[in-house]
């Protein structure tokens, strides 16, 4: 059988910020099919997919599985690529690549492997409302912290204040000077920062620090699109207060998966976590998705759905 | 019986680069006596001196000890600093003050504790004539490590390469673009930074950092008295190649203190270490000798000899 399979391309070098023009939808003839002894799979959808078509004893023909996939409505597995069949009927299948996903891994090992927090610390969250800092404020929570996230928009601050069991929370855009502002939030001073921002968010946190205060440094989402913008940290408050910053990817940290998958799917069943999740429909939204990410239009984990799934 | 007692005090608080005329010689007396019953200890000379009237029963007069003095030529210990009782035959004094002192624990304590060497791996030392680096560099050749230092003149580079063991150094000074300077004395990159700097020479070693690569952040000598000249990280690299950067003091290892202390003085005695001392006489040249740390005057550790002692 051979399907049109839709799938995005991005047309030249990104500078700067992106925005949808420097997306296309295009469509390439696929047949679906794969060679006697082959073991590729074949599914169709991106982060969480079904099996259309397997060569591979491990998977079939509409097994749910989740992995990384692409932005396309097909995609051919190669062997030695990680796939891990899903239950669908527990959880909706979203969070298997929200919560249960690479999001969620990295909140998780990040908190617990990186930042090492113990009862009573002081825990400050940057684009707290976003796919891993909605997490790490929740886990923060479970690990009896006290936990202050920052947002960009009144909406966000309000989920995080009355949904997801921050302490506090506030909104950056309305703080001209965000190391007083976080003097007011942390009067006794940061322990952990969990850095999903950079420059001079990092700048401010490093100044509020406690001795052996810990960063771990997750994402710089203002430093990507402009590599002129960068973190100005004072290195003598660095080595004064013993600070730690860490960057770190949450594949390097899979000896915790299990621990991760078990413990969060029973802080969802108990309802002790909850996803925050923001889905638009068709495989034509995955450009305005992802420019969104950089303007702060998600609230949680952005994901696209294909209608097919 | 009563005692002049010259001591250097600092004039006003200091804006930028220290001068020497900053600082001041005074002189004040003072009862060479201790209550009875007081734990009081009065001493000569500033990090190793002589016991010259003791109320505490563990020193007596003439012993020879090392501790956190003062600039001055008799200081009164209050019980509770910690002051420790060094033989006066097998090493020069100035020893318990440079390589067996705090410099040595901090080279050590920070080498082996915060950066967790792997032999083979690749070590940058900036500052690398200075009091600390000229000893990191030798722990790092006693590990198997490759190790290139840096600093500010020909003659301290020709010391690094042909007294101290370094495979090869450079003069920052001559080198126009740190990044290139580093990817040239490293084709292979950069597992360990023991930055002592701070600022562009920090930046330019994260760029040229290996995944897994750690920072053991000493000193800012470049931002000490420069509060707006900072390192500009470039974070998303931090990220990417999950490089931990760690303050630290010397103070928080005295765990290994011991450790330290038999095994430096074993290198010692087997020509396996060499101490490097800057030494001036009399208590008047410390604003000099002070002020002259931050132009780079000072080869290995800057010590002030009290004629005296």
């Amino acid at each position: 059988m051979e399907v049109e399979n839709k799938h995005i391309i991005i047309k030249h070098a990104i500078d700067g910020l992106p925005t949808e023009s420097d997306f296309e939808l295009r469509s390439t003839p696929l047949v679906l099919s794969v060679a006697q002894g082959s073991k590729e799979v074949r599914i169709d959808a991106y982060g969480v997919g079904k099996v259309v078509v397997s060569g591979n004893e491990e998977f079939e023909r509409d097994d749910v599985v989740a992995g990384l996939l692409a932005w396309e409505e097909y995609t051919v597995i190669r062997p030695g690529t990680t796939l891990t069949k899903v239950d669908p009927n527990e959880f909706p299948l979203s969070y298997h690549a929200s919560i249960l996903g690479p999001s969620g891994l990295t909140a998780y090992a990040g908190f617990h492997d990186i930042c090492k927090p113990k009862k009573g610390e002081k825990v400050f969250v940057s684009t707290a409302s976003g796919s891993v800092g909605s997490l790490v404020g929740q886990y923060a929570k479970l690990s009896g912290c006290y936990v202050v996230g920052c947002a960009g928009s009144k909406a966000k601050v309000d989920l995080l204040k009355e949904k997801l069991g921050f302490d506090d929370a506030f909104n950056y855009k309305e703080e001209p000077d965000l190391k007083s502002a976080l003097r007011r939030y942390f009067p006794e001073g940061i322990d952990i920062y969990f850095d999903n921002v950079g420059s001079a968010m990092l700048d401010a946190a490093v100044a509020n620090m406690n001795l052996f205060g810990r960063v771990a440094v997750c994402g710089a989402i203002s430093e990507y699109a402009d590599a002129g913008k960068r973190a100005a940290i004072d290195m003598v408050d660095v080595i004064y207060k013993r600070i730690t910053l860490r960057g770190f990817l949450a594949f390097d940290h899979l000896h915790l998966h299990a621990g991760f998958i078990s413990s969060t799917s029973d802080h969802l069943r108990h309802g002790r976590m909850r996803a925050v999740e923001d889905i638009s429909t068709g495989l034509e939204s995955v450009p305005s998705a992802f420019a969104g990410l950089f303007r702060g239009d998600n609230v949680g984990k952005k994901l696209v759905r294909l209608p097919s799934l």
